[in-house]
């Protein structure tokens, strides 16, 4: 199977970008964690990117905050599907990584989720590699049953002991 | 080949999405466009999602302006990959639109780009689909390549006339 | 009498919404409280919205954070009123999800409120249903009594330990 | 049938403003227009406000632009529902209508709609009517329906059209 | 001479204007403290701006948070000049309410200072007052050059600390 | 009678400060008018502040766009109430003006009106006047006067002409 | 004497780049003109950045509209200053382009002027090199009693047409 | 050498200024720090800025918040290169601050860095100051090449711990 590379500026966003390993390993996707920083290791990031698909990823997802150019750093040296999730650091919530990543020009996109929603950026990319494994597939309909579950059984709860 | 489903909530948004139907039909990957809105035929959006992958599409293209449900109204039905694009209307250039596209709760995310990124939609659902398709992925080398090819004409071309 | 739903996304959204379910009680409204996930149990939102009327409800109170669709959802499979109220989560203090809400498309309003607006969605809705209740509109009455008095209160023991 | 009360705070606010009048119009729900401004003619604000229950009038329409206190003003003086109507005028596409209407504190609710969403606050007025008539439920299933059937032509033909 | 009405849309408003009362006390001026909701007490709202000229008032001060009318609301039964205080509450740090205080519509100005810029509402109403009253001017000139002289000092300590 | 000091910090404000200019000549105050950049001619508005009150100025208005630094930069040099008009150019519809205005530290307030508030600051600057100066108080009551009737008369006509 | 590299994003930006060009060209300080794409041209833009110092380039000014990256990967791979001119493309008037050059992370600054701010680029870069040629700083001395001298004779003429 | 001025408007922004105050010293670049606010030391300001040269400084760091006029101030003084340094303080995160500091009008640059950028202004004064002294490219390299391998050691650690 694809493995997924989960590339991040900082080591400081792995707090958020844990629910994105989580995640992945729910699924039982291998993966990569990287901290490459697109301005202090660019050479680094243009390695991953050019080599990414020979490594065997089959996405990329990248996880910055402020001015967050990971995502089209990486973009811009591989054809694979790159992944954005814009970390909310110390301005507006995270407005400045949000539209740094979501805003980029023609011919180059990342796939922007939320900021901080690394869940999320898991998710894609499982959706993502589904395309060619049909065993995720599977095992994203069971997720999707089981978040069903677990807001019915809140609705039961809720319902029960709220409604007049 | 899997085909790729482009929804839009109003057929005023076809002007913005030509360029996402010029892009896949470029890469030669077949696709349906539809109207759907989230609001006024729900059943109609639930339906497509819902039967999505049966359908043999492989990936969901969302489109809307405003208060943009459609993206995540589709994705809450398919395990399919959906991409947004926020539609810029008459409020903030499309804030709203993104805001909601974008900032989908966990569990169900939605892939965005930028406002009125058609065209990068595309390019995002071609390279979903190359994870399974390898003549995909050189047409999306090729792509790139004369991306590059024509901002070097123009770097000559700009460099000659303005250095001074 | 008619009576109202309380639905919200996330039962995270219940300690904002007891403010809402406080009000209620206190005109004497019959209300059932319902956690209902447009993106995760949509098949419950469709259900509910259809037969809401049916029910015996007369106004739907939806409660949602980040991109918030509740309230959209509910109002594409219902004609009863849909009022929006807008949960402050962890992005720029709920504009995302004041935007999904307000901002809604012609032909489907969503009456939004204040963000975190609790209170005064029980406030609308017991105006709405008073339009076939005389009771309540007595009710409402004492109560703006009720806020003046209050106010004034204060104002009459600020004014003599402020005034100089 | 109690009748609706539209007022705005300029003569300016007319062109989007028949929007709604012509919308109630073809609900056939009797309605008052009136131009009426929170800074420059308070005391009509009042005086509507305080006898609108009285004067036959179910629902009140607030429409307004900047710093639009219209809605808020009336609100304060009765416990009919207001609808409020932020006017797009020169800043930031009305945000300052938008957030000086839909902010209101707890205790005076106003049921914002979109910025100039003037359309959907004559239905939001029709549903709140409806309460106390079924024969307007009957005309919105109506209207609902219409909606449906346009899209539902729209998607036929643009489906012909592009898909490939 | 002339006093000075503060007046707040809520007590809580007072931890804030405690900078303005301060500081008008220390210029002299007489002032009296009113807590009154523009939606909550309004008919108190108008019965004050009314008579504010004949009981010797010479400047207002309306402080308010989120949808903050009640600057707007003092200032269109009033010619006496009304100086605003947006105040900071739950949403975007009080941009709903500094937007609905400076965004007045023509004819009925509002004079707005900072979000929670008690002192400076209480120094602009010491300006204003000076035009009719000397003695203010010589205070304001003392002000402000005490303002400079404690500048100055921590300039001095800063340099002499830090500098290398 | 005391002048005011209209000063802009370009003379393309001069398109929107004809509205003040005009005003204040309707109530017969006399007034200068500069052009005064805070950052190409610091001294002239150093000289200008410093000398307003002994060239019998009893209010400066001060109008710039973008980082709007003039109405502070006077009000540093001045103990007379400075009126700031944020000037709308090409970012967001002037937010840059409204926030370089009227967040002023403490100590130094700029009474600011709303982006391209040019009229409303002619009446403020009228209404501060108005405490040394009856005469005005009742021009100022004259034109509140106008202002009702005016919006009084285009009530009666679109209520005649749209009420149904 | 070091020669200034201008580089822009794309073609488009050269109408509002000719403000800079112009005013590099009325220092007589050497300049090159490049359009090279931080995504598109990403090797041209490491050679670039590698070889500026080496080519005789002081100082790089980098032009980008969107998501901005332009600026950040060219200080990502010199030590020379770089200056960020956020071009104002269709999203909110190039709040994008502002927040993705100005938000860079600790250790690689841009130096950012306003959007579209070509000129002050210009200006800044002739700033910058006049720390090493003594002859610049008379050029831009005489730049500033020119400004000072157009503004002078503005306020001449205006002061003259208009105060009353 | 020539020395960097460090100029805040208010002591309390010295814990955030100390971040540039350590830079600078760690590339044995001289400084002073001063406090000066343009407000309430406007002559301060201006004598600073216009001795800056003379006084041996090469740049000038100005540090403030809210309407940060300080750097506009400075900058109108002087042909030196002045970078601004947005302040955090209450509103927005400090939008306000890097709006004011940002948006200056064509004529007059202000360098600015992201909001409490301290480090990035120091970094990027030691770039300029290095356009005359090749000793501080040396150490701006290296600088480069210590940053990179911490983002190295950073990603071995957590590429060995957390890949699967």
């Amino acid at each position: 199977m694809k493995k997924v590379c989960i590339v991040m500026g900082s080591d400081s966003d792995l707090k958020v970008m844990e629910g994105c390993i989580n995640k992945l390993e729910s699924f039982g996707v291998p993966f990569d964690v990287r901290v490459i920083s697109a301005h202090r290791t660019p050479a680094a990031a243009e390695k991953l990117a050019k080599n990414a698909a020979a490594d065997g990823y089959g996405v990329i997802i990248a996880a910055a905050g402020k001015a967050a150019h990971l995502g089209g750093v990486l973009a811009a040296y591989t054809t694979l599907p790159v992944i954005g999730v814009p970390i909310k650091s110390s301005f507006m919530d995270g407005l400045d990584s949000l539209l740094s990543m979501v805003q980029m020009p023609s011919g180059i996109p990342v796939a922007t989720v939320a900021v901080n929603g690394a869940d999320n950026a898991a998710i894609l990319a499982v959706q993502m590699l589904a395309l060619g494994d049909p065993s995720l597939t599977e095992k994203l309909a069971q997720f999707k049953a089981d978040m069903q579950a677990k807001v019915e059984a809140k609705d039961a709860k809720v319902s029960a002991e709220y409604s007049k």
